[in-house]
């Protein structure tokens, strides 16, 4: 659809550090990135898992620009930038560009339940228009269990009409493999990234462009080699491997799960802050998750190397 | 409680007005403020129908500092600051409570689904411990149908025991009349505040501070009438005649609705202007609602004063 190179493969919502302050840990999330980088993951910061939405736009913008700052590549984010308020979306968007991010994840704006599709239409045109960038590249964000309104096929169709080198691909978190399908079925060259690594085999298959999974975050190297490897003899056995993790970690709250791992990987407890409204894991549900997790072989040593 | 005078009766969730460009628009937000307190109604400005989460924590701090700059009693505003993110709440609740706000009414954190108790206590404790300032209210606003979140009665229990001076009511926007009859015997002294006027007399009856409405921007007399006369012989019989005008109105979306209603009784289109992911009423529907309401004999003259 355009020249410009597109973000593919696995990314990662990344894990958002805090101090005990719940003020954002800037020296930590730089590192954490840097680290998903080398590992050939894109940046997803600022999605579900990154308790994004528990940020203010200045959080946000200033993270952004730690993350710049520090070298890493802009090209390989996509940050999260819809927001319920039309004027947080275009400003949040408006500065990823302005960084060079290679696309932007856009939830629809989320307060408001049963919307029109015209009115999600309208959210997205006016975020498109005030933002008047021809780098800008879409990614929508359908987490209805999540946000509680969804990018449905006929909005999707409507929006690639009328954005076609601007909207190029959706996160798909319904958790609903045949959404994923209609999504691969109805809009060839559409960007389909599935939010879990769940049926991330069979998306590829379908040609998908990756997955943007909150357990990227832990389990980077088995996902990313079921992308490099999707068409090899093992690629079932390996796709088994990554969804049992995955179902393993996800019997107990994501993005406390997450941090509770990084915790132990990294040996640095301050990754187990979480910012209310959500809670970090008891010890008894972390015991049981790294129970779980060892009786699956989990390598918690090899991602301890910092870089 | 406490020797602050309290907010009682009625109190409109103001719409907010916005120009063609989509901006708040100060002048217009003024005027109808300035009528309502004329009409002894409260300002419970920045709620659900206010499109309070289609603006930025910055244009309702705009917003707010015209009021008070206009000279209408911030004693009587109980803007809606409760945001997604705990660092938004903050800032909105701390300038609230700088321009002598007589409240605020605190949705919870709301992108999350599935939170605990624990995580939304330990979000609300965040706020109060952060502003520090002994003159808080905080009314909390349940609105599960739209949030997403709710208040429950164990959460509600725990933080009155915890912030007896500081959480001293709720809007109970369930639409469940159980739940608001649970709230009026399980909590006496906390103020009830239904969300809306269809169950009014009743929660009067049982100990109710009075309604916060979305009809209250046009149906101010109405239901003024009926906190004044609830003991009244007439009581019943007008408690029927707002409930249906709100069964009629409730029939469309409701900001939608409310504000081709001001337009027409305001004579000034500029009213019928709504932000993404909202639409305005399509002329059919408007038709249609103004129709209802004419076979109610609905005064659309009365309300064309302005201040």
């Amino acid at each position: 659809m355009t020249d410009i190179p597109r973000i593919t493969g696995v990314l990662s919502p990344v894990v958002t550090p805090f101090g005990k302050d719940l003020a954002p840990d800037p020296e930590r999330f730089v590192r954490q990135c840097r680290w998903l980088l080398s590992q050939n993951v894109g940046l997803a910061v600022f999605g579900t898992n990154s308790e994004a939405n528990s940020l203010s736009v200045e959080e946000k913008i200033e993270l952004l620009d730690r993350l710049v700052a520090a070298g890493l590549d802009p090209a390989r984010m996509m940050p999260g930038t819809g927001c319920c308020a039309l004027t947080d979306s275009v400003r949040l968007t408006a500065h990823a560009m302005k960084v060079g991010c290679g696309g932007v994840l856009m939830l629809p704006p989320f307060y408001y339940k049963g919307v029109s599709d015209d009115g999600i239409h309208a959210s997205i045109a006016e975020v498109v228009q005030r933002v008047a960038d021809d780098r800008l590249r879409i990614y929508l964000y359908h987490i209805p269990p999540m946000a509680g309104v969804a990018f449905s096929l006929p909005l999707i169709e409507r929006l690639l009409k009328d954005f076609p080198r601007i909207v190029v691909g959706i996160k798909d978190s319904s958790g609903d493999w045949n959404n994923t399908q209609a999504l691969l079925d109805s809009f060839p060259g559409f960007e389909v990234f599935p939010g879990s690594e769940t049926h991330l085999l069979d998306a590829l298959r379908k040609g998908g462009a990756g997955c943007i999974s909150a357990t990227a975050n832990v389990n980077v190297a088995a996902i990313s080699r079921v992308i490099r490897e999707w068409q090899g003899a093992d690629a079932d056995a390996l796709q088994d491997g990554i969804a049992r993790t995955r179902g393993a970690i996800q019997k107990f709250p994501m993005v406390a799960a997450n941090k509770a791992i990084l915790a132990r990987v990294r040996d640095d407890p301050a990754w187990d802050v979480v910012r209310p409204p959500l809670r970090p894991l008891a010890a008894e549900a972390k015991a049981q998750l790294f129970q779980a997790l060892e009786a699956l072989q989990f390598d918690f040593g090899r991602r301890v190397a910092t870089v």
